[in-house]
């Protein structure tokens, strides 16, 4: 097998995988479902990730049965040390010619070694939400990322339940709802095919599913785009608290990412960010306090958001390379854009 | 068999049974673990309720093979019309000589029916948390109940839940504590024996025990006892959003629930009411300032906190009793006992 390497962007509703060759030309590229290990668990993760990688490997006419020379695996929820090395470990023993080494690094990681190698804020919303900024000199500082049960605020599935709470709230005269709730508890017995609060709960328990919940986020962005206030509510919070993060990881910036003409580039990842228009006023509002507060002393200028052009998963594959000292050529200038940028006036 | 009817009250982390004769008098008391339905599932939920029931007819002497004349339970989590018919169901096709008849019945209700025939509010804060108000009429209405993916507020659950999610939100400089969090954090290492964040993932996701989770309760009523500020914070907010359940069904209750000597009945239910110490700032303020609004024109006078001196297993019976058209003799006063009584001063 010529020179080639694999890459795996894993994801809580959907998966990918690329094969790339080490001077950047991508091979193949396949498709599945979720590989968050906390969610779908260890034994569906490996295979989904080795029946993408064959896929691959078959798609660009390499032998199955030689091994990639690396996987650097960008997985949502890959961080917590023994359960990766786990997850290593029984890759190793039930697929032995998947690949020669293995990496796997938390999806925040791979997303930014995708996009640079200067560093930046990472700022994840997809079916959970994860933000971490990874300074020019590799330093780094996470904020979330811990799932669906300590947070993942302003992802989709934050969105969907703070949807679903307000129903249930309003219902249970517990909390007032900041605007009526009649177009969000339609919309929310229709999605989930229920007739009734009672019927919501097999899907917060018996039968939950995480991707399917955070799925009904896409619902509420089509009813906030048709000027349902509470739809759109739920998504100025989502981007409050996604500023948030990058408020909460700001201080540790380096003065390089902060000095640059575009302000602190934040590569934003994940599918909420298609409604970046509902999410904007949250957003900026915080951004704007932030910048006016004394607390970073003038330093905050301005921000760009970037977007990827490209699946973390070359991100991984590139990080796989390194890790047995060999390098794929990245063109970090076309795999990600900005689509936002934000100057504060100065004083 | 003589008359002998049974009851179950069926907890988050514990639960137990009752065999009961027409005049009262208990025959046997059997404990056993949680029977949430929605927590153990079908089949653990309906063996472990099989289990104590038949323990119970031994230890009273009587045949197991002869089924009781009714099984009255009262489960948290017992309220879905098709999960409820489905227990049932399968009750009566495993277990053919364990009872008769069947009934089951949400938690709250079967307190409500050991406690009184009158009605009143039912607050329960034990692993969840749920209340209702039922008045003299019969009518109810709730709020809350819903489990701890949509709430459980006020309960074990989340007040752990609360402690955990404040010192990581320190952690990632997302939301600043109210007060140190060092005692916490502390106290979280030692019960879940991790020692960093990371370490609480498994607790949170793939080996989630609700009721142990709930158990860290426990440690913070210590702590706060032993005077460390974030733990005494935790229980006061608990305080607090249980009182807005009373909030929540208040205008809904009857004048002669509003009207008697010593106010609203709120019946409380579950072992965190063991710290109402450190709960009662936070409720007191809360219903304080209820009173003193004009949202209930001064209808409401005052409140007393009651307590069972008896299972709720007891008021199950007495309900599944009555389902056949027969009755339990019930000793209300004895059954449950005033532990603080407010009123508000008139203007």
């Amino acid at each position: 097998m010529a020179l080639v390497y694999g890459g795996v962007e894993g994801g809580g509703t959907h998966s990918n995988a690329v094969l790339v060759a080490a001077d950047g030309k991508i091979l193949a590229e396949t498709e599945g479902p979720s590989t968050n290990h906390w969610l779908v668990g260890v034994d569906q993760c490996i295979e989904t990730i080795n029946d993408m990688v064959q896929r691959a490997k078959v798609e660009a006419g390499l032998d199955p049965n030689t091994p990639l020379l690396s996987l650097g695996m960008s997985l949502s929820g890959g961080e917590q040390k023994d359960a990766i090395d786990n997850l290593i470990a029984q890759m190793k023993d039930r697929f032995p010619t998947l690949s020669q080494h293995y990496v796997i690094i938390n999806d925040t990681i791979g997303a930014m070694s995708t996009a640079s190698d200067c560093g930046g804020v990472v700022l994840i919303s997809g079916t959970g939400s994860n933000c971490r900024l990874v300074n020019p000199d590799g330093s780094q500082i996470g904020c979330g990322g811990w799932g669906h049960l300590m947070g993942d605020e302003g992802s989709a599935f934050w969105i969907s339940h703070l949807a679903v709470k307000t129903v249930f709230d309003a219902k249970d005269n517990l909390v007032s709802p900041p605007h009526d709730v009649t177009h969000v508890r339609k919309a929310m017995e229709e999605y989930f095919e229920v007739s009734n609060l009672m019927g919501m709960l097999p899907h917060l328990y018996r039968n939950f599913q995480k991707s399917h919940f955070a799925g009904f986020c896409k619902k509420l962005a089509e009813g906030a785009e048709a000027g349902d206030a509470l739809c759109q509510y739920v998504f100025i919070q989502a981007g409050r608290v996604l500023a948030k993060h990058v408020e909460a990881v700001l201080p540790k910036a380096q003065e390089l990412l902060l000095s640059g003409n575009t302000g602190l580039p934040i590569l934003c990842v994940g599918a909420v960010w298609g409604s970046w228009e509902l999410l904007k006023p949250g957003f900026t509002e915080v951004l704007d306090k932030v910048a006016s507060s004394d607390k970073l002393k003038g330093r905050f200028h301005g921000y760009s958001l970037l977007t990827l052009q490209q699946s973390s998963a070359l991100g991984g594959a590139s990080l796989g390379a390194k890790s047995i000292g060999s390098a794929i050529k990245m063109d970090y200038k076309a795999n990600a854009n900005i689509f936002y940028k934000h100057s504060f006036n100065s004083h």
